[in-house]
C-alpha cells in the first residue's frame, strides 16, 4: 500500500541462461532488487548492475532533507543486502547500450555484460518539462545528494535571513515554494514547516521562525490527486492548520535565482511573481532515458509521452520472451483498463512476478498468468500525527493514519538496524521537536 | 584523558562588554563552545562566530570515512545546543580579519561583528610541509566532507578492484596507505582493516577483501609517539595480528595518483615505491591562518614553527587582556616547561579557564591563576576489543582499553541522541561485523 510506492524501481536486470545476469541502473530500486532475491537458490547466475552502492529508500528522502535522518538510515549497501546470495553478483556501473543480437549490455566503461535474460528496471528522474534549467534552481528529490543539497539551502535560508536587515530581504529568504502537489510535495512543505515551527523554534535571535512561508504550488484543483477527493480536502485543510499555503490550478512559468512566476489557470487571473530564494520541484518524473532504448533496440514498441516502455501483460517488450521492463519504466495497463501508477508496490509485484515467472520457465512450467497489481492502497504524511491514508475502499485521516504511515514505512525499511535507527530519531523527535542531522554540509558549505 | 583530543578548538571568541561577542571560525571545536557555555548565564552577550553550523566531534570521524556511523551522529547544530542560552548568538561566518582598535572582527561578506572581549579559537587544520599539492591526492581527516570522500575513496577502490582483471592493478586497488602513525593514522588503519576482514567479507565475488594491504607510514620510530614506549609497542602488535603493515622511521617524498614514494631515515636503505590508489593524510596539522593573523593585529607576538600564537600564562595575546587565544591555536607551556599538546581535552580545560576568568572580571574579582592544564591521559582504539590507554601513570591494553576507549568517547558526544545512536551502531556493528553506512557518495559517486 501506500505512496512507498510514488518513487519506483530503476533496475535493468538480465539473465543468463544458466548463467543469468540482472542489471540496474541509477539506484537498484524496489523492482529490480525484488527480482534478484525472488531468484535466490534458482539455479541461475544473477548480475545487478547499478550505478550506486546502495539501495535507497526514496519516499524517506524529503526528512533527510529536513535534517530528520541521515541518508545511511534509509540506504543500504547492495552487497549487504545480497552478501549471503550467492547466486548473485553486484556491478558498480552505469548502462550506457544493448546489444539483443549478442546479448550483451554495454557499460560506460567499454565493457560488456552478457546476459540470457534481461531485465530492465532503471526507474525514472525529474521531469522540468522542457525546462530543464530550472533543475539547477529547483532541484528535485531522487539521490541522497538532492536530499542533502536541499537541506543546506533550506538551512542556509535561514541563516541567512538571521543575518539579514532588510525586511523585503528577509521575508524573501523566508519563503519556500514547493512545485507540486502530490505526496513528495505535501510531505516536504509539512516538515519545513514543522522544522520552522517546533524544531528551531528557540534556535534564532533575530528572525523568528515561525514566520517562515511554505507555499505549495499544484497544477490541479487538489493536491494528493491520486487520492479520493475528501483526503485531499483532509490534506489541504491540516496544511492550512499548519500554515503552508496551497496554490491549487496554478502553473510555475518561470524560476529564477530570486522569485518564482505562476499563472492561475485560465480566466482565474493575471500571472503572479512569489519572492522567494528556495525552490523544490516535486511536479514531475519521466522514464529513464534507457526506457527509450530498449524499446528501440527491440524496434516496434511504443514508448508513452513520459517515456515509459509499453510492455506486454507479462512484463516482457515486443517481440523478445527474454527481455523484461517493470517499474516506473515500465507502462502497464491494469484490470481497470487505467495505466498502472508509478508506485513502488507496483514494481515491488511486478519484480517478484518476474522472478517467479523466470523460475517456472527454468523448471519447464508455464507462467501462472499476465500480472495483476494488487492495489494496496495509498498515504501520505502531512505533520506531526497528521496523515491520510486510503486502503480497499477505507479512508482514514489524522493520528491513526500517521501511526499506519510510521508502521508502513519502518516495515519497507529494508534493513533492522535501519528500522531500530529511524524509530528511535522519529521517537526522539515527536516528544523534543528535534531533528538532529541538521547539517549545512558539501563543497558549497565550506565557503560560505 | 584521552586523544578524544588530538583534534582540537578552533573557536574565536569574543565578548563585548556588558555585550560581550564570542565567535568561531570553521567547526566551533571544544574551546570556544565551552567558553560560550561557561558563560550561561553571566550579564554579558556572546556570539559565537562559525563558518559551520555545526559543533563536530572530530576524535570519531575515522568512522564515518569507514562507513561506521553517518555524520550526523557525531555533529550537533551549534544553534541546538545553545538554543536555550539566551545571552547567545550564533553567526554563521567566515572571519576575514582583526580591526583590534576599533573592536571588530570582520566578516568575508564585509560586514563587521563589535566585541569588548575576543577569543580566538579556531584550531588546526591540515599540514603538507610545504607539498600543498598532496591534498588533493592524500585528503586528511578534519570535516565531515573530508570524512565522506575518504570514504568514498576507499569503497571505491574495493568496487574497482572487484571489476578490474589484471592482477597487479587489482592489488594497487586493494592497497591502501596511511600517512601518520598518530591516533588517527592507527585508528584509521584499523578500522580499514576491520572494514576488508569483517564487514565486506562475503560482499565480493572476484576479489577476497581481506587480502587488502594497509600501510602505515610513520616518520619517528614507534606509532603513537605521544604515548609510553611500550603502549606504542602493544599498538604495533595489535597492528601487526591485523594485517596492518607498519613501516617506521620513513618519511613520504612524492605522492602521486597510482604509487607513494618513501625513504626510510638516513642509512637505512633507498626510496621505496608503494604502488596504491588510496592515501589518507594524518601526518601532521598547523595552526589556522587566523593565529598569524591575530599575532600581527597585536604586534610583538611571537609564533611557533606550527603557526601557533605564543600565549600569556592566562590566555591573552601580549599586552592585550581583552584578546584570549585557546586550543589548537594557542602556544602554551605546561607545569613542565614542555609545550601542552594539540588536544582537545586542553582546549576545553582553556575554554572554561576563560570562561571563569571573564566571569570574575564581571565581578571586579581577581583571576584564579594562571591556566593550568589537569592531563587526563590518552586512548586510541586499533581495532575491536583492542585499544591503548594511559592515565595518571597507569597503562592498560586489550579489551578493557577498548571499554575505556568507549565509554569515554560516547560520554564526549554532545547530546543524548546522538549518544545513543552511536551505541545502537557500535553494538550492531560488535555483534554483526555491519557497517550501515557504506554509501559512495558526493558529486562523483554520482558519474563513477
Amino acid at each position: 500500500m501506500s505512496h512507498v510506492g510514488r518513487n519506483t524501481p530503476q533496475i535493468a536486470t538480465n539473465f543468463q541462461g544458466d548463467a543469468p545476469c540482472l542489471m540496474a541502473q541509477r539506484n537498484t530500486r524496489f523492482g529490480g532488487l525484488l527480482t534478484a532475491q525472488g531468484l535466490n537458490k534458482q539455479p541461475v547466475d544473477v548480475t545487478l548492475i547499478d550505478r550506486r552502492n546502495f539501495h535507497l529508500f526514496q519516499p524517506l528522502l524529503y526528512q533527510v532533507a529536513t535534517g530528520a535522518l541521515s541518508p545511511a538510515n534509509i540506504a543500504s549497501p547492495l552487497r549487504s543486502i545480497l552478501r549471503k546470495q550467492r547466486n548473485s553478483r553486484v556491478v558498480l556501473g552505469e548502462v550506457t547500450g544493448f546489444e539483443l543480437d549478442t546479448h550483451q549490455v554495454r557499460l560506460k566503461d567499454g565493457s560488456d555484460v552478457p546476459f540470457d535474460t534481461l531485465i530492465v528496471a532503471t526507474g525514472s528522474t525529474h521531469h522540468y518539462f522542457g525546462n530543464d534549467k530550472w533543475a539547477e534552481l529547483a532541484p528535485g528529490l531522487k539521490s541522497i545528494e538532492n536530499a542533502t543539497e536541499i537541506r543546506r539551502r533550506v538551512l542556509s535560508a535561514f541563516e541567512r535571513a538571521e543575518r539579514e536587515t532588510d525586511p523585503t530581504e528577509r521575508a524573501r529568504l523566508l519563503t519556500f515554494v514547493v512545485v507540486g502537489g502530490g505526496p513528495t510535495g505535501v510531505e516536504m512543505a509539512g516538515a519545513i514547516r514543522e522544522l520552522a515551527l517546533h524544531t528551531m523554534r528557540y534556535d534564532f535571535r533575530s528572525i523568528d521562525p515561525a514566520t517562515a512561508q511554505v507555499i505549495i504550488v499544484e497544477g490541479q484543483n487538489r493536491v494528493l490527486a491520486a487520492f479520493h477527493e475528501r483526503l485531499s480536502q483532509k490534506a489541504t485543510e491540516s496544511l492550512g492548520k499548519m500554515g503552508v499555503q496551497v496554490r491549487l490550478a496554478c502553473h510555475v512559468i518561470d524560476i529564477q535565482s530570486d522569485h518564482v512566476m505562476v499563472k492561475p489557470d485560465a480566466g482565474k487571473g493575471d500571472p503572479q511573481r512569489i519572492e522567494t530564494a528556495t525552490v523544490m520541484w516535486a511536479a514531475g518524473v519521466k522514464a529513464n532515458p534507457l526506457g527509450k532504448m530498449i524499446a528501440t533496440a527491440i524496434g516496434g514498441v511504443e514508448v508513452d509521452r513520459a517515456g515509459r516502455v509499453v510492455v506486454n501483460p507479462d512484463c516482457t517488450v515486443g517481440n523478445r520472451s527474454d527481455v523484461f521492463v517493470i517499474g516506473d519504466l515500465a507502462s502497464q495497463k491494469g484490470a481497470d483498463g487505467k495505466p498502472l501508477p508509478g508506485l513502488a508496490p507496483v514494481a515491488m509485484q511486478q519484480g517478484e512476478y518476474v522472478a517467479d515467472l523466470i523460475s517456472r520457465r527454468l523448471r519447464g512450467e508455464a507462467p501462472r498468468g499476465p500480472f495483476k497489481y494488487w492495489d494496496k492502497g495509498n498515504m501520505a504524511t502531512i505533520g506531526k500525527a497528521k496523515a491520510v491514508a486510503e486502503t480497499q475502499g477505507i479512508r482514514f485521516s489524522g493520528f491513526l493514519a500517521w501511526l499506519a504511515w510510521l508502521f508502513v514505512h519502518i516495515m519497507y525499511l529494508a534493513r533492522f538496524e535501519n528500522r531500530m535507527m529511524v524509530l528511535f530519531q522519529w521517537f526522539w523527535s515527536y516528544v523534543t521537536g528535534n531533528r538532529t542531522a541538521r547539517l549545512i554540509t558539501g563543497e558549497k558549505a565550506e565557503h560560505p
